[in-house]
């Protein structure tokens, strides 16, 4: 596959557009809506948070996506997640799409709505169909309007996350963009916070949901921040058709081609909210080898990277290997620890610190050293078979601490 | 049943002596080393960490435990864990047993061993049969001796924790006593840290061991601290008979007599964990009920006291309570959030949060006062059966985090 990246996030592919504006909603007057628009109906697959309690965009976005054969816009707020809201709370998802509609000219039933920020709260209808209708108005397919929409979900995040890339499909080119925001509550289990991915590829509903759910369980679903699995998590992907290939309706080589590509812009984009986590200076990577089979791998990947201790000590930059045979311990699989290897990596080196579950005779000063990257990988060798699993997260912080002990006020 | 609490810990049953010494372990100089001693042997119970990483002294004490008919001595270091040290640190708790055996006059497989601190570094035995030679001349059935043992095996502790309560069995007056430590990487599975029980009750093994068994899920097994379940998680309680009441060798009234106060001493020391967990400044107990049945209680119980987000939140005296709801609804268990109610209570009040699963009407004001406490409750209540259940944690802080990012240092 010849893939490049490019510029932009989700007006990158053809056709689609963005807007964004400060309605309101969160209290220091930053942007806090935004708004994605096709100009032509898109299929649409998306991914939910497999937290019982549901907020109620993502009751309505199952719908829309489960019940109807296309969709054509996504409207955002951050501020208020709309979550623990009972039925006034889902008529308001209602409302928000008919507003959208209206504007916009298409069915309320092609438009997707998410919300992220405290919960409890119900949103303030007036400001935020002032904002519907703003940003229809603005609605712009030029990559600085994508940025800015990126920038308006962000909530504690303190960086926008986006990615696009180009790949040559049945002879033409295709573009995949997205967008996603973080940074708390962040132990994605079917999908993330919130992500939104737009490409012009030309593709079946049914391919495009199993591209989708193909990729999320080794990319969005492989990080975590403070394993508190939010009541919003929802990854949206919607194909336009407009790169003009030949509908992709089977499991052929273009299906490969942008089944690869979608990994990489999940990979991505789920790797740079790890990096952004709440309070985090850096990003953690896990990778496990050698396990009894990928199951386990990732068990024990999540475990390592989850752990408070280890995340501390990765603050620190202590090699503090002990909490990492410890978490492995811990993660509800069987095997020998005095057969696990452990080696640190990153830009400043590679290093062994335990053979056969104990220590090797390495330097803590040179362990520390790697360890201050804003990259650090922890690589483990169970040595049992052939399974493997990455898992991606971040240390914790005095700020983890700082920004969840008043978040609200 | 008459229960009266008493004064001391380990030392206030008739017959066991304890000593306290610093051996150097502890890189700065303070108390170390802690010896129980019975003046007659002991029948033993114990229950131990369920981390596949399990410490030396675990491998050894379970031996002890469910092989021999009689234990006499526990010998407990603090600073180094001895978790992750191979044949080599298993060989290190028989050379600590043989010692103190021979300064004590007993079978080396009559002596306990237990250890807490750094994994992965093995044990100075030099300075370690130098404290256990000490500690043998110093043995002392006061009260004060007892206090200073519990003091001995702290680490990152800020206070001892140690109990002791008299009831009357079989027309004689039974004591038992206990210590224990924290108080990071807590989050026990089958028995805590480290707790050492003792009691001058007269009891067959299999109904000693019976009656820890029935204490220790709804007791040590409760509680968290950051959800790290340790490689070296012990407790152990010994019953020397010295009381005079007739052997108690099936579950007649005098066994539930002794099962209610030994769940009282348990209870009474997990908290004491939960409550000083590394930079807690409160203690967060969590009450459900109204669960489908204990175990949903238990699983709803922990998800919401091990979530970070309602940890800060705590420490933050904010009553950002749909980070409960969203804890309770990604415990795994199926429930519908829109029937939960929810108060928080301490010593300033009962304020009903949520009901229904939505907010109430309630004063942030007061809320903010009743969380100001130094022991806060969360009562649920699911109101699907009458399953319930409490666990114990603390709120989460900078000094969790400054704690452990240079916990090795």
């Amino acid at each position: 596959m010849s893939m490049k990246k490019t510029e932009g996030g989700v007006t990158a592919a053809k056709g689609f557009l963005a807007a964004s504006t400060a309605a309101g909603i969160k209290k220091n007057g930053s942007m806090d809506m935004a708004m994605i628009y096709s100009e032509v109906p898109c299929v649409a697959a998306g991914t939910f948070t497999t937290n019982v309690v549901k907020a109620a965009p993502v009751k309505w976005d199952r719908k829309i996506v489960y019940d109807y054969p296309t969709a054509q816009a996504i409207v955002c707020n951050s501020g208020i997640a709309n979550a623990c809201t009972g039925t006034e709370g889902y008529n308001y998802c209602e409302k928000t799409a008919q507003a959208a509609g209206e504007c916009l000219n298409i069915e309320k039933y092609s438009v997707l709505v998410a919300s992220t920020g405290v919960i409890g709260q119900q949103l303030p209808m007036g400001k935020l169909e002032a904002g519907v209708r703003a940003m229809a108005t603005k609605l712009d397919n030029s990559l600085v309007a994508g940025t800015a929409a990126a920038e308006a979900i962000m909530t504690t995040d303190t960086r926008k996350k986006e990615i696009a890339v180009s790949v040559e499909i049945g002879g033409k080119e295709v573009v995949i963009g997205g967008m996603c925001k973080g940074s708390g509550m962040i132990h994605p289990n079917m999908a993330t916070m919130l992500g939104f991915i737009t490409t012009d590829l030309n593709i079946s509903k049914d391919l495009l949901n199993k591209a989708l759910k193909s990729v999320i369980p080794d990319t969005f679903n492989m990080i975590s921040v403070d394993r508190d699995t939010s009541t919003n998590d929802t990854v949206l992907l919607l194909a336009n058709g407009l790169a003009g290939n030949d509908e992709i309706t089977e499991e052929n080589e273009d299906y490969q081609i942008f089944k690869e590509a979608l990994y990489y812009v999940n990979e991505y984009l789920a790797k740079c909210i790890a990096g952004d986590g709440e309070g985090a200076t850096k990003l953690l990577e896990v990778n496990v080898k050698g396990a009894k089979d990928v199951k386990q791998a990732k068990v024990v990947a999540k475990s390592v990277c989850t752990s408070p201790l280890v995340k501390t000590a990765i603050y620190g930059n202590d090699a503090n290997w002990g909490r990492l045979l410890c978490a492995m311990g811990y993660s509800g699989e069987e095997f020998d620890p005095y057969q696990v290897d452990l080696f640190i990596e990153s830009e400043f080196g590679n290093l062994q610190l335990v053979e056969n579950g104990m220590a090797t005779d390495y330097s803590e000063e040179f362990a520390t050293k790697i360890l201050s990257s804003e990259y650090v990988k922890a690589n483990i060798n169970m040595k049992i078979a052939d399974g493997k699993a990455t898992a991606w997260g971040c240390d914790l912080t005095y700020d983890y601490v700082k920004i969840n002990a008043d978040y609200r006020s």
